[in-house]
Parts: structure tokens; sequence; C-alpha cells
């Protein structure tokens, strides 16, 4: 291939996994990664400028790379760059789009850090996370790093500041994760115009101090103190009535013996954290007792925070 | 003396430290102990019920135990006792009331935790708190922890909740402190009602970026996270208005070296934090070249964070 880029690829695989933003009482700041579900994209670099996008799941993304998440994430990298150079991704979805999961975010973060590999790793984290926004933000309507970040670095990730990007990477106890998602649809446009634009200083008072209970809480691997902190009083007494049964189900999901739990995103998928997989498997019981009799359709899996982010397998 | 108590003593003194309360973007929530300056109290167990207070310092505080901090925590802390019992309290004050580096707290929580080890610890700290939030009610007009928990515990405390109270203890690297207080008065009660009862969304998730990043950086022993997390977009804009040459001081001190700081408590002081002695002297010069051309009154000192809470002497 006639470009001036030396690398000993053309190409490479990368998986992307799933994502949970907005952690309960860290709403826009905290999310993490979770083992599974994960996209896969072989990304290979081109001598044609531009980007082409392939699709090989049952989506039916737009394949215009203006239209598309990774496209304009790619398109964002390729501005910094002078060589006449391109790229051409074949993108298998598993993270369905729509699921609050962080789909967008896994396509937008893997298609850069494979991109960045086949450039030999010219581009920082930081800077890939603000080509990847670029694309995030053609999906959501706004650039909120709280899947990109934990879908690169892995874990649970901090975005303490987005501008400047400041991200810090918090370790967290071996948690499992049980996922609801119910099969209805809640854009993150519309969840984001239904919160208040302002609130009482009192309810942010009681809402950092939960975020400084939840990061003490990881920080010591207290079980304990990070189920009293996963308490949220300004964004899921708003967002959770866009999603069917969610009271009962953190109530049923915390009294099968979940640390806690809330919206995943902007929903509809609603995360429960667990200290054990039996307790996590508890949960999804109790979770599937409630929404089998809903009359709608819905998926449930168990999963833990992956200290993995965007991982190349070839 | 015709107690029912069993203890091997009869009275005890304690050093109870001054303490900064509302660090920076943790407002109501995160305070820290300092290693001096420190109140002296002398406790006695005598057979005459209710409390007997005695000031050995200039100060002329109330010696009626309704009107004063001492009287009311311990009078709150003998409504839970059953025997004919009561205290008599000298007191040494060297934290001068009203200066913001939590002198009523250090009244309060020296006593009840020196009455409480002449009644055989018979009360938990938890408990203790409540004793001494009474009595700081009378100071400042509201019931607030974060100068009382951090006296009682030492070391860095974040109050997750008052009600239930919840109490955590945050590890920190070693943190030099330099202190300014102004010779002027700025009332607990009037600072808290200049503040805004609504915030903004967005101011607040700045903020609770800022304490997960701060309580972080804690954590990670990482003083530049410390630094950059030391923001408060919310309170400190309002309060430190009341302070003559706020800005500057936080400007300069920054210049020489200090990681960041704010206002203590209410205020008037202000404390700036320094990872070596060095740059504290330098901050508290910095300061000292303010101040001086001020026309104002003012005392500046350099101490510590410190791990020790009450410490009991005799």
């Amino acid at each position: 291939m006639a470009t001036t880029i030396k690398n000993k690829k053309n190409e490479v695989t990368v998986l992307a996994p799933a994502t949970v933003a907005n952690m309960v009482c860290g709403f826009d700041v905290l999310g993490f990664a979770l083992a599974g579900p994960y996209d896969k994209l072989l990304i290979r670099l081109t001598s044609k400028k531009g980007v082409t996008i392939i699709n090989k799941d049952g989506y039916n993304l737009p394949t215009q790379p203006k239209k598309n998440v990774i496209g304009v994430a790619l398109l964002s990298m390729l501005e910094q760059i002078k060589e006449d150079i391109g790229f051409e991704v074949e993108s298998t979805k598993t993270i369905k789009p729509g699921s609050g999961i962080g789909s967008s975010a896994a396509s937008a973060a893997g298609a850069v850090v494979g991109a960045n590999y086949l450039l030999n790793n010219r581009f920082s984290n930081e800077e890939l996370i603000e080509f990847a926004l670029c694309g995030e933000e053609v999906a959501s309507g706004s650039k909120h790093a709280d899947n990109i970040a934990p879908c690169i670095y892995g874990g649970i990730t901090l975005i303490r500041s987005t501008s400047p990007l400041d991200i810090i990477t918090i370790p967290s106890p071996l948690l499992y994760v049980t996922i609801l998602h119910p099969q209805i649809e809640v854009k993150t446009s519309d969840a984001r115009e239904i919160l208040r634009k302002t609130i009482t200083l009192k309810d942010a008072v009681t809402q950092w101090g939960n975020i400084a209970g939840l990061v003490s809480g990881l920080f010591k691997n207290d079980y304990d103190l990070i189920g009293r902190s996963l308490v949220d009083v300004i964004v899921e007494p708003v967002r959770s009535m866009l999603i069917p049964y969610f009271d009962e189900v953190k109530k049923q999901s915390i009294a099968a013996g979940a640390l806690g739990g809330g919206i995943s995103g902007s929903g509809p998928s609603i995360f429960m954290l667990s200290k054990d997989e039996v307790t996590a498997k508890k949960v999804q019981l109790a979770i599937i007792n409630i929404y089998k009799n809903v009359g709608m359709d819905f998926h449930t899996h168990i999963t833990t925070i992956s200290n993995n982010g965007v991982k190349l397998i070839d």
C-alpha cells in the first residue's frame, strides 16, 4: 500500500466493551467498563483518503461516514494527520444500539484505538477520547466522556473535568453487574431534556457526600460503604419515570442482596451491583419475576466490571 | 465522691484540635484536623447534677451551661445517663472563638470525649458526635458535623450523611497548611444566609467531579490531582466576598506553590495546602505581603493536617 505510515501491520481487530455511564450519584462523571458484551471492529489502513464503513451485523446503521459514529470519530482523527491515508472499518456490533450500555461509545472508542495502533500509537489516550467524543456527539447530541473513557481505559473512570479533559482511574473490588434491558427506546437527548436545569443546594450536598462516599468505598474495598453511597437524589427520581417498573426493580434487587444500582447511561437499561455471582443471579431472578408479567420484551445478563478497555486481538 | 460511676479517675485533661470544615469542593461534608492550635479542657466528674464551667482564658465566654457550647454538649450527654452525676470543666481556649477553625467544635468535642472517658467510654463516637452537635448548634445556629467529626476522629473526614450519621475517614499524604486569620468577624449564620438555595445542575456536576477527584487524589497520594481538584464553583464565589483580598491571597498562594485552598469553615480564616514546609512558608510570606498593606490586624501560622483527634493527656 502506498502510504507513508510505517507499521508492521495494516489491519487490526479490536474488541470494544459495553460501558455504564452515570454511575448513580456520579451523573456525567463516573462510568465503568463491562466484561461483556463487546463490539468487534476490524480496521484497515488504506491509501484512499477518508473512511469506509462496512456493517457486518443486522443493525443497519448508516454507512455514510459523517452520519456514523465510527466515521465521525475517524474523520476527526484524520484531520490531525498530514499523510494521504484513510481507514476501512468492518463493524460487527453485539452491543445493541440504544440499549444504554455505551453502544455508540464502543464503536467510537474501538475505532480510534484500533486506528491509533495502525499509526504507531501517535496519539495519547486523551487525544483518542477527544476524537471518539466527536463520534459520540453524532449519536447522543452531546459530548460526554463517561462511556468513552471507561471503554478506552477499562475499570471505573472519573471524568473530573471535560475541559481540559482530566480522566482518573478508580480501583474497585470485584463487582458483579446484573443488567436489565427493557426493549423500549429512550433517546439520550430526551432523557437529557427532562432534567431540571437547577437543583437545590441541599440535594447537591447530599449527592456530593454520596459520590465522595462511593469513591472512598471503592478505594477501601468496602462493599457496605459502596452500597450506602449508591444513592442518586437528583437524576434518578426524574429519569426513572421513563423506565417501566424502575422503582420495583430497584427495591426487589436490593431485597435480593444487590448493593444498589440505577439507570445505565440515560436508559433504558438498568444495572445492579452485587459482591458475588450468586447474589447477582438472585438479583437477575428477582428482575425476571417482575418483568415477565409486564408484557414487554426484555433481556437480562450478568457480567462484571472489567479492568479491560478496548482490546487489540490481532 | 459519691457517684455510682466506677472509674480509676475522676478527672481528665484533653487537648482538642482546631479543624477546617468545608474543604473547598467538600462544602458541608469534608473537614480535617490541624496539628495546632488546640484547646485544653480539664473535666471532672462530680456528684452534683448538671454542668459547671470555669473559663481559664481571656475570652469571657458565657459560663451558664445552656449558653455555652461545652455546657449544652455535656447536658445532652447527661440526659442519656440515669445516675446523679455532673461535670465540672476548666476550659483553656487557644483557638480564638469566631476565627473559623472550629473553636466551638473543639470545646464541644473535647468536653464529650473527656466526659466519656470518665464514664468508661460508654458512648460510641457517633453518639459523642450527636452530643457535640447540640453544642455546636448553640454557636453556629445549625448542626453541621464537618468540624466535630475531624476533631474527634483526626485526619480528613467525610460526613456522607448526617441522618443517619455516616462518618468516613479518608487517608491523606502529608499536607502542610498555611492559615490566615484576618481579624474580622464573619458570623456563621450570616455566611450561611448569603448562599443561594438553588444552583445549576452544571455547576453541581463540576463540583462533584472535583470532590471525587479530591478524594481519589488523597487515596492515591497524588498531589497534582489534589491540587487540580481543589476547586469550588458554588460556595467560594459567594462567600469569598466577605473576606478582604480573598482572590489575591488565593492567587498569590498558588503562585508561591500552594496546591490550593479556600475558606476555612464559613471564614474569616483562609487555609492553603502545600506538599512541604518550605512551600508552606513561601505561601505564608506571600500572604503577609498582601495583608501587611491592608490596614487590618491579621494572624498567620503554619501547621499540618493531623491524624490526631481529641487527645487525652492525663
